[in-house]
């Protein structure tokens, strides 16, 4: 089968690989590079030239863009879409990202919003993976009007991808990703940032952090247009998120402010403890 | 040699084991349970009841417990402390201790203050290795007084143990690592403490996270009595990290909330940039 990979990078890219010879693959990307390089690695079978080109005789569109480019990218392909194709995304944002399928795709009840928990701080076709979503969970956001059977081929589709998937609607995952995803990513540039520029003031702390700071901060490396996009098209999720994380670190302020170690003690486990839950660990 | 470990934990045990043949250790832990699993695990050679007893004609004794109990440690070992011991401490701060190292001990000239930068987030006798400092920074603080002799035979100790020495002044180090180690650690503590109670108001979000949240909470599994004993002995320079914290995400909840895509994409920009200084990467 024919299929349309628009944005040749790391999430695309390693979702093209896991699906190995099911899927011919004409790829499109903004940097002609990214997309030369796709077809290197056996990603794509051929470079389009243009969004709306890629998509011609595809009966699979994939569009993994940063998520403000979705609603430019379904415009150009609408008028060369074809009829039966199904077209999904790889966003790690849903509610806008359904707005601008609904206002520009012709068929947006053939749309499947997917978002695949996986990824890693680099970016672009030399990191994909075809293992890149193997045990990991892919989250599936129907509207009411999605095509029953359109819903069914992707979740196939992601379970060959080796992903574990869940269907959630689209406001939920906002809110629940700020949470899990969003603000970590939040913390981890404000935290980089706020030692970086310790460093810059003082050379002494250039190579002096332990494993601590390089995990926590690892995530800050990833892709600033992306993460620019998942942080702007969730405002509201990320808001709410970052007023809960100032809440603690206020409460962690003033246990240490007051020299308060029983208190502080127990914000410590408490963190611990609410790891463990997340992580169902 | 002789030697003396008082708390035979994750960076003494650690210690003791990376030195090998070179000293037999007595070993106290406020723990029985820890010291005889360290004398299991061949860490120290023999189980003393208290402090005192531990240090009684050792010619090294190293001080492994959470920094506020250093105090306590050093007017319990004070009357038996043989004349020409080197002390150690192991401690994430400085500056309080060498406060109480001039307080309790009467050889202070004889007490080194170190600090290796190596840690995970797990602790105990069990999570003890010879590994543990290989490749590793150790800090050194002496004082102005500090017998050279010690201190070069420290250095010997900690690079046989596999570090790499250096001699930085306690305030500084105290400021330095406010923002490379502490800060890590409390940004570490606020997420996991407010995605956990999230995860609480909200089950979907257990087991959701991806790689992100993982990497970016690891050390807030870190253990609780050790930690807060860190932030309260460095609060100045806890709270001056905390407060450059707040301005980073101060700068981030603007440009998200302004829907400010170019300050955004420069700020994840500057945190990549500052990781890699921090890195020396």
């Amino acid at each position: 089968v024919n299929g349309a990979l628009l944005g040749c990078g790391l999430v695309g890219g390693s979702f093209a690989l896991a699906l190995g010879d099911r899927v011919s693959f004409a790829g499109y990307d903004r940097s002609p590079e990214n997309a030369a390089r796709a077809r290197e690695r056996g990603i794509v079978s051929r470079v389009a030239e243009s969004a709306a080109s890629a998509v011609k005789d595809a009966e699979l569109v994939v569009i993994a863009v940063p998520v403000r480019s979705t609603a430019e990218i379904c415009e150009a392909i609408a008028p060369a879409l074809s009829k039966s194709a199904l077209v999904m995304d790889v966003g790690s944002t849903k509610s806008e990202v359904l707005t601008q399928v609904k206002r520009w795709l012709p068929f947006p009840e053939r749309f499947v919003a997917a978002h695949p928990i996986a990824g890693t701080e680099k970016s672009g076709p030399d990191a994909a993976s075809p293992d890149l979503f193997r045990g990991r969970r892919c989250l599936l956001s129907p509207l009411p009007e999605t095509d029953r059977e359109k819903l069914k081929l992707a979740r196939e589709l992601w379970e060959a991808a080796g992903a574990r998937v869940d269907e959630i609607d689209a406001a939920h995952h906002d809110h629940a990703l700020a949470f899990v995803s969003h603000l970590p990513h939040v913390a981890a540039f404000a935290l980089a940032s706020a030692v970086g520029e310790a460093a810059a003031k003082d050379s002494w702390l250039e190579g002096l952090s332990g494993g601590g700071f390089v995990d926590a901060t690892r995530i800050a490396g990833s892709d600033p247009r992306m993460w620019r996009d998942v942080l702007l098209s969730n405002r509201d999720g990320v808001l709410e998120a970052m007023r809960a994380l100032d809440e603690e670190l206020a409460e962690l302020r003033r246990a240490i402010a007051a020299g308060d170690g029983e208190k502080l003690e127990q914000l410590i486990s408490r963190a611990g403890d609410g790891r463990k839950r997340v992580l169902r660990a």
